[in-house]
């Protein structure tokens, strides 16, 4: 891997052709590389402090995407949407359909698996994103945001379903804000013959019942009971 | 407190002048008051949206601002300064500074001291922000980003002191980042008669030593001994 590569295809897949190429070099320098270069006495910045500046960028044209196109829903949703967008998890995920991995530079210690590593793919994803919005900002432009967007689009639609639909990670996270409450399922039913079950559940956070599901499913009735509970917390929407 | 309050004080010290005025409405809308119009049957959004949108926007004016401006630092080093110019403690005295408690919209249930909560102030300058970058939006404008520097102004110089100078905090974080780390701080060797004392003193990290310091007071020798260690872990300029 030597500075200097061919990036077309990278550039292709990102949608995005930058002006001024050095930025696109800085954000593909792992530290390992960068480290390896200052033992020789030169001097090559690794793409730690763009990753700083990627990260905003990334929060705030998620947050004004979903603050755009989701306007039924409170805070709570976005702010579940948002963290399920900007996760390691997903940020690899997005590097790893643009085979990001295969364009970083790493220190010689650091090659073998390492580029397929979730921490390494996230972050360099973040740089990558810190130089499209500095190269872009050169030339009063925001492009970057369509860039982002569409690099995430597919993200956007699943963290949309997972809003829509996982209840019971909803109402944990909800109940997580406050530090000592307990929230757990109890089954108070169950009847029918094994092929035509019927499970009633309740959802309990300090032994309190906040929702109540009946399902042939147990999970389904969880869910039924979560659901229930975020509505008696305000959650509309979800 | 009604809807319809003269802001032109709040507005002045802010340096800012709306386009569309609902927005800041909007903003200054606690959910207390909110709720206390539903239960009317009138439909009065609360801020909460905004500071979802404001918090990210924040995010990104400072951590370009700090980019920016502070490029010998390091992602180490700028990360500990958005982190506390982020805060919940800052986003309150900058709050304070321009009064923004006196023009909250609370529910009656919630007046008394509410308005001087960190937690409520914090999050409403979020929604002030939110608000701004949105009318800012709609006239293709970036004052936003002058705007929100201007109010941070203060907390940036302090935020550069401690980051500059506090080693100890800042080694304190760093160290965090790895859950189970532990550190703390021993006196290796006290001499000197009582007017002219001397401290040495080890930084410990998990029983091995990272950084040594000798100073009269004993806190400068830690901090001296956690300079050493931050730059042991590659944080320069601190």
């Amino acid at each position: 891997m030597a500075i200097g590569k061919d990036f077309s295809e990278l550039l292709f897949k990102i949608g995005y052709s930058f002006s001024d190429q050095s930025y696109l070099e800085n954000a593909l320098t792992h530290a390992s590389y960068s480290n390896e270069y200052r033992s020789k006495g030169l001097n090559l910045p690794s793409n730690e402090r763009l990753e700083f500046l990627g990260d905003a960028v990334l929060q705030i044209v998620i947050s004004e995407y979903l603050y755009d196109n989701f306007k039924e829903f409170n805070e709570g949703n976005l702010t579940v949407m948002r963290q399920k967008l900007v996760c390691e998890r997903t940020l690899a995920k997005v590097a790893e359909s643009i085979s990001l991995g295969d364009y970083i530079h790493l220190g010689r210690g650091e090659e073998g698996d390492c580029r397929k590593r979730p921490k390494i793919l996230a972050n360099t994803l973040e740089a990558l994103i810190g130089a499209i919005f500095l190269d872009c900002r050169e030339r009063n432009s925001e492009e970057y945001k369509e860039v982002i967007s569409s690099l995430m689009k597919y993200e956007f639609s699943s963290a949309v379903c997972f809003t829509k639909h996982d209840y019971k990670t909803l109402l944990q996270k909800l109940v997580e804000k406050d530090g000592s409450a307990v929230l757990e399922y109890r089954v108070i039913d169950e009847s029918g013959p094994d092929h035509k079950k019927s499970y009633t559940v309740v959802a309990m956070v300090n032994n309190n019942e906040v929702g109540k599901g009946v399902a042939a499913k147990k999970r389904d009735a969880e869910m039924a009971a979560a659901k229930m509970a975020l509505e008696l917390f305000g959650y509309k929407d979800v």
